[in-house]
């Protein structure tokens, strides 16, 4: 018992000594004007070896999360934490950015740019460049990769596709790919609903219409990136899932897909992390 | 290294005792007025128990493929020894009848009824009634299910449609669930040819459009089976697969998919014997 | 978008009417003269089928941990539901009973009775009727099961050992099977130190010494038990699990053993949830 | 069907183009002074790209078997191709050399120096430059691992530890990992017996007893190589396998252990290929 003990706290000072965190922080847009909280992994080297730069991906939440949920939720760091000690995956740093929430009182959500709220032009222009600057981050298309859920998976999905030359890899969990057409009558009767603009640049950013438009030079552009669809049996997403496959597919975009049990929830993503971070993780460093 | 070579005779010996069997026999067909053979997995207690009875698993073979597919090119024996073994399934009898083949002599193939070839006659008045005598099945229908693999799989799922008070799971793999509409020129141009008239029967079975056509009181009986639908992102009868399954779901009748790494072939199925044997036998002696 | 939002309340709300439940709760034992917490997992029919008896788990936790760490560290229930849901397992009860905790005003800790804390004594006279009267629990042992994670997993080796009438499945998460023979000098010159109580009731109830001393008696009831050990290659308590499964199986009691990535943690504990509950519902309703 | 036909026939003919491939040829050897045969994996792109190089898997067989065992009962090639098709692993060649066989009139057997039969002064000097030249391997560390079974296994190890600079990874399966002290009285009764020859060298080259003694540069030289055990929980060789990995963590090397489910058989190590591959895969080319 006593060595029991022993060695539960020998196991934990020489964890203390180096081990990875999660650490909560905000950046201040001018874009957007205002604040805005992310979340980041940090592997165990980070802080010893000072001189060290890292793969990034950027992996994205849902509709009703925050930066936060992937921790809190989602459960990251226990997986990152053991596909790296199993040496499954190499160190990198994983960081989600906040995209919006539930709150009524948080009038912007989602990844796109709006009328008066360019959050995309804030990711790319703010986010981006900051976070990579801080964390040591590589830097180029090699050692970045993109992931995202529901609509963080459309996201992910649409950020890949019109910045090929930015991200190896995308990774869809239960994406929402498209929006339907919206109805003119009642975006114009309330053009400053928050939820008639994202069903808007919803609708303009679709995935499935940019890869059945797509010309011989974009499917070339798209062909760069390594792509990989994950939704669950169960999810009420499904069907847009399934279109996405098959529009890559007919137009010989090399895609992975998988269907496994499950529905729109917690534990499918949990899940997911164990065949996203190995996949993005073939891609980096990989000339394609 | 005498140890060695010890331990080895010795396990084979005990082996020996009591294992599980493959046999190859062939049953003679007034229906088809020909010998058809069967392939047949015997579980251990086999031969030692002679009162006891078996659930049943009817496992068919693809197009190009005969009785002895499974267990050559399907590896199946190592795999439901293994599953017996650790306890994850229960004894039973695997069954694999012969539906034609590649010969080019061999003037019939497929699971249907077809002029002058009535395969499903002598499948339910003949082989099963014979196979379940011989082999001690128990013989009802929470105690037999029913598998198969592209040509095979879309002749389980039909089965499974037309006599639902008899099996009480079906596992489809890469299943050819349905043919289009044939030809009707080139079919009268050659009435004899067999592939026409596999085409026709394939089209007259067609299990996707079985669900979509389907009233109140076969969804119900539908619902007295429990569904599995497995199919490789690689494999050419991808989209029929999907289709089958979103009928399935608007029809509001349960049913498993997957959708992993793969194409249509033979690792594919060795490897989908480690999901259909469970499934199936889950549902062995389940009141639904 | 409106659409999406629409199934989102939809599927929420057709939840809601019948789901499974997380329940705790406490119960005065007499016994230990202290209210005692527990927690329960309530699958979805429990409301609405006043009638039906269910399968139980008994699922113990660590021990620096209380009756609701299986929940909230554990995140046992989107587990069991997919799994029910997925049809994998039956419905069934899981209930985490409270042994003890890290605050150092608890004095008492452990499954094993000890000195003034009759643990063992309260669990089997109070606390076991109890849960089974008041949840509807079938109450044989061919419907009850035992599992646990390292003192609990320890734990439910040594009653399934000790009450191999009571319990059809033990499985054994990164398991404290045994403490080392208690220091004499030590323990006397702090008799009433709950460390030194807690580790010669582990010595005590030793289970490989428990396996190791079986006569064919005690060997026959042992295998009328179904026993699985589950254990990290990382993990801390490595050699005691490996020391037990070759005295199970030098014994000729059929285990399984399963070494997976990882160590000591609810990472691990989270994944072996999945390999528990399929493991144990296999044995439910199972004549030996 | 005709279409399902026509994708068939296209989809053979596209693969035909340009396919991976297996080949069984022979070297002679002057140090055993006999006709060696091998059997070799080689990548699509290998006929195509006649300049490109590759990274290597010495893939080893066991006592009973021969060169072609891993292709015939292992099924080796749809589970490559698979893990190359789906990006998981890259294009890399995989050689089994013949190790001896069966047969009694083979006289000779196994991985090490016998007398009279100098198989790793062959093997080294002989066989492996033969191979990398031939096969356009790039031939450094970085770029060649080893694994095998049963023998083969302990042949894998043993040639790891005597040559941590030519193999940056090393997968052990089912492994004999060494051999009981020969008797000395029976060795010298029949010196020339093949069993005692191969128990004396398997002794002498005792992978377990090479790690117990390893001082700190061997330790240190041990630790440049990637090292997996995987030892079925039913294998005769559990014992051996788990003192194995006992040593190495005692000696602060890291190595990975995994104990599924199964015994000592070919569908074990069918599965195994499945973490082998993208084991090794991921050390090749990493600096460590």
């Amino acid at each position: 018992m006593f060595s029991v003990m022993c060695l539960l706290t020998l196991s934990l000072s020489a964890q203390r000594e180096q081990r990875s965190r999660i650490v909560s922080d905000t950046i201040f847009s001018r874009v957007l004007n205002t604040e805005r909280a992310y979340t980041v992994y940090l592997p165990k080297s980070f802080n010893a070896d000072k001189a060290r730069k890292y793969p990034i991906l950027y992996l994205l939440h849902g509709m009703t999360d925050t930066n936060s949920s992937w921790v809190e939720k989602g459960k990251m760091k226990p997986v990152i934490d053991r596909l790296i000690d199993r040496g499954e995956i190499d160190e990198l740093i994983v960081v989600t950015p906040d995209a919006g929430g539930s709150d009524v009182n948080r009038q912007q959500n989602g990844y796109f740019d709006m009328q008066e709220w360019e959050y995309e032009k804030f990711f790319y222009t703010e986010f981006l460049p900051y976070i990579e600057e801080t964390y040591r981050v590589i830097g180029d298309k090699q050692h970045r990769a993109i992931a995202g859920l529901s609509m963080g998976g459309g996201g992910s999905a649409s950020y890949g596709q019109r910045h090929p030359d930015m991200f190896c890899a995308v990774y869809a969990m239960s994406a929402w790919f498209e929006a339907g057409k919206p109805d003119a009558e009642r975006a114009s009767a309330d053009p400053n609903n928050k939820v008639n603009k994202l069903m808007k640049a919803a609708y303009e950013n679709g995935c499935i219409r940019y890869v059945d438009e797509a010309d011989d030079n974009r499917k070339k552009q798209l062909r760069s990136v390594a792509w990989y669809v994950d939704c669950g049996d169960d999810d009420f997403l499904f069907d847009l899932n399934i279109r996405f496959y098959q529009s890559m597919r007919r137009a010989g975009i090399p895609c992975q897909l998988r269907v496994k049990d499950g529905g729109h929830d917690w534990e499918y993503w949990h899940q997911a992390l164990y065949d996203c971070l190995p996949f993005v993780n073939r891609y980096f460093n990989k000339v394609r």
